[in-house]
């Protein structure tokens, strides 16, 4: 059986904290994580103060095998992640000279100023990510992936890490709806769980036009064994009188 | 000047963190504590493990004068929060006679059964929130609310705390728009920052059809203090060759 490699997301600013933006990169990290055998396992929303900044990627380091950032390495003064970063490995921040050779041929001499050459800075022994969408880079150092804030360019920055991690057991999930509520079903799902402890079986409630109905996900590396539990559910779910319902896949 | 009042919000959920579910939550929370002066200033997104949440708890709720969670209370073996919540705060969990009368008034004899009396288990201690949508309740222990992870449940719920909740000074914001990116006016919106320590300016870039813009969004509880840094970002992004253009509010 492979290891199990985990993850866990740092989203960095105060415009999520503040309801002014939804966060949108979790799940598309999950997805992707999960697909190469990474199981991302926590995500914390912090602000940008460097302290905070700081104490969150060490505590995060030591206990995952990934930890991934999103937000702060913009041009601007709120932009603070990279210098945290740096502090928090005890290192300096300096200008890497492909990042910074990057950005003078992505602007043009009138637009390139101090502001946008700060993109370049990055902790020392950092390794660039590149950004295909608008060239200020991510980068990796230790076992941090420092990437933007804004989905799309997150989204390449993610697409350039993604072949460069090892990853362990892929997750293979199973998903299938019912129209009976959980409570329902909820004692017959116990039974089985305690028989299938290697499987994470989830039980997910929808109101749809007044009426409540389920979704259950079985999630293990095992194909076999997530298929055997598939047909117990499903004949637990017809012998409380329900039926399975078109699923929309897990 | 009043107190900052601050808090964490805690979303346990397997669901979330395997990509399957869009967390939904937080912003809404976010926006609704931020009207009765409470800054929400970390969230955390935890799988459903006793241990972790257990953990997770208890330092949040010694960092944070208040700590929301969402998510696992439901009636299936997966929803474990309130078990785990008794356990960070040492105390048994028992079933509230107010919950319990409150489940058999709205299941028929037919319906009710143990999975979903088990919704009525809470720590021992603990005061009830009300659902005004499926009866099940939430709970209130110590510094922390226990809330349901389905949307429209947690919002009834949260209507139910907010008045209850002692918040301090209200972050008042200003949202600026600019047609200029941020790389151009990173400058002079450092300088002013600088000046303005007490306001939060937070700076987001924007890509729509293919062109770039930023909007600034100026935080404080002084409403004088924002308007005179507005003043002088609007004199300063027309001193780069800017214009203001229409926001869509913070």
């Amino acid at each position: 059986m492979q290891n199990t490699v985990t993850a866990c997301l740092i989203v960095i600013g105060n415009e999520i904290l503040s309801g002014r933006t939804q966060e949108k990169n979790l799940s598309h990290l999950a997805l992707k994580l999960n697909e190469v055998g990474i199981q991302l396992r926590e995500a914390r929303v912090i602000p940008d103060i460097e302290a905070t900044i700081i104490a969150t990627i060490n505590a995060c380091r030591a206990k995952f095998d990934y930890v991934f950032t999103t937000g702060g390495i913009g041009p601007t003064h709120d932009d603070i992640t990279s210098a945290a970063i740096a502090r928090a490995f005890g290192v300096t921040l300096h200008r890497h000279p492909d990042a910074e050779k990057a950005l003078r041929a992505h602007y043009s001499a009138a637009d390139i100023n101090e502001a946008r050459l700060k993109m370049a800075d990055v902790p020392f022994g950092a390794t660039l990510i590149p950004n295909a969408v608008s060239t200020a880079p991510g980068f990796c150092i230790g076992n941090v992936y420092v990437m933007a804030g804004v989905p799309r360019i997150m989204q390449a920055m993610l697409d350039a890490i993604i072949p460069l991690l090892n990853g362990g057991a892929t997750m293979l999930s199973i998903s299938i709806t019912t129209n009976l509520p959980e409570g329902k079903i909820a004692a017959g799902l116990t039974e089985i769980q305690n028989r299938y402890t290697d499987i994470d079986i989830g039980s997910y409630p929808m109101y749809e036009r007044g009426t409540l109905s389920t979704t259950l996900v079985l999630r293990s590396p095992n194909a076999a064994k997530n298929e055997a539990a598939r047909a117990e559910i499903e004949a637990m779910i017809a012998a409380c009188g329900g039926l399975v319902v078109a699923s929309p896949g897990a």
